[in-house]
């Protein structure tokens, strides 16, 4: 993928593009015709990252698309006619991943102010839009990158859980936990000696709502003992 | 959802989290012991968002997410032993947005230069991690902030393609311009007359894949018609 930049004015934006890319773990940025002394401030900026050291600068957009086979521009969508497809990120990305195991795919952000151009736009395939509120459509260009990298590595099956956090606690030691809070809560006038057995049978249903690891119970039992020997004295 | 910025620094950081709520339609910012002269100049700041003029001010964690029913950390996931379960993005959105739909959410992000500290993190249910690459895990806040918002209204229906473009062109209109092609193609000394009808059945194929809408089919007849015009001159 090249993240190709047009006429990015503030070097704070080419600065979080570039983190965005290596946080993602893209390398290869293109600027087509940015403003000099942004370039020149982003690259001497503390801590700039190896993808700025290694972006290239382009005149034209022709020169920074050249070999792709793809080519994508983001756009917020609020504009004018757009003379070509207008895909949504969650459905973009998809084509955009699949684009990659063929070829080199260019993906366009246009400037801060103006975005991409009508003459920009003409190069693309199709159009991306992030889906943002219709009130507010235009994102920080750096804002921007970011979610557009992020759809890009987003693992679709990540979001099925997996495990479900560490093991549970074996019945008999949920058991000994109900039993010894039942007995600190006798010797403490909590339990009404007439609905003493209910009494029981309800804390335990409480007991396993907690859902107690096996780590975490043997703490508990710890601090409960503790307790039931202080109720003693 | 309550986005709880812990202790940021960087009124350029608030804002970018201010405008990412407010592109992705969530609008209670709190920010808990902010730098005073940064939260002030990103509320004077040209452009600030409805977010940032509404966003409220705490001086402790406890206050900020009082009444909410999950409280969520981010973290980069590159510390010491954490003491709450980590969930990558993708499921943990998903749990947040069930969530929502019973009580208030508190998502937390830490400062720029120490994230959350180990109090702050005492005080979340669990730990989201953005999918960013090992060897640069760390993101920028305001672009933290975004790509987060984004994971909670992404829509996954929406990636699986709905239309596929503007509708296609009828078959007579496709034969049609085969038909012009074919014989601007004869005008102009490109077909062989040994392998003639071979050309046009190859031709035929190669127009077909070219998955011509009905509406620029229209067109390129127009420009199909004026070049024969020429040709037969």
């Amino acid at each position: 993928l090249r993240v190709v930049l047009v006429a990015p004015r503030n070097p704070l934006n080419i600065g979080a593009a570039a983190r965005a890319m290596s946080n993602f773990g893209f390398s290869s940025l293109r600027l087509v015709n940015p403003y000099e002394v942004a370039f020149r401030e982003a690259r001497s900026a503390v801590g700039a990252s190896a993808v700025l050291s290694a972006a290239c600068e382009f005149q034209t957009i022709e020169e920074a698309i050249g070999n792709c086979t793809l080519v994508v521009g983001t756009t917020a969508g609020t504009r004018r006619e757009l003379h070509a497809p207008l895909r949504r990120l969650e459905y973009g990305a998809r084509i955009i991943r699949k684009s990659l195991a063929e070829g080199p795919v260019a993906l366009l952000f246009g400037s801060e102010k103006f975005g991409l151009s009508n003459e920009d736009i003409s190069h693309c395939h199709w159009l991306l839009r992030i889906p943002s509120r219709d009130e507010h459509r235009s994102m920080n260009l750096g804002q921007a990158v970011a979610v557009c990298l992020y759809e890009l590595i987003r693992d679709s099956r990540a979001a099925i859980p997996k495990s479900k956090g560490p093991p549970p606690a074996a019945t008999d030691q949920v058991e000994l936990f109900t039993s010894l809070l039942y007995e600190a809560m006798e010797r403490s006038g909590y339990v009404n000696p007439r609905t003493a057995s209910s009494a029981k049978l309800k804390l335990r249903h409480l007991v396993k709502r907690l859902s107690l690891s096996g780590k975490d119970t043997f703490v508990w039992l710890g601090i409960l003992r503790q307790i039931l020997w202080k109720l003693g004295q």
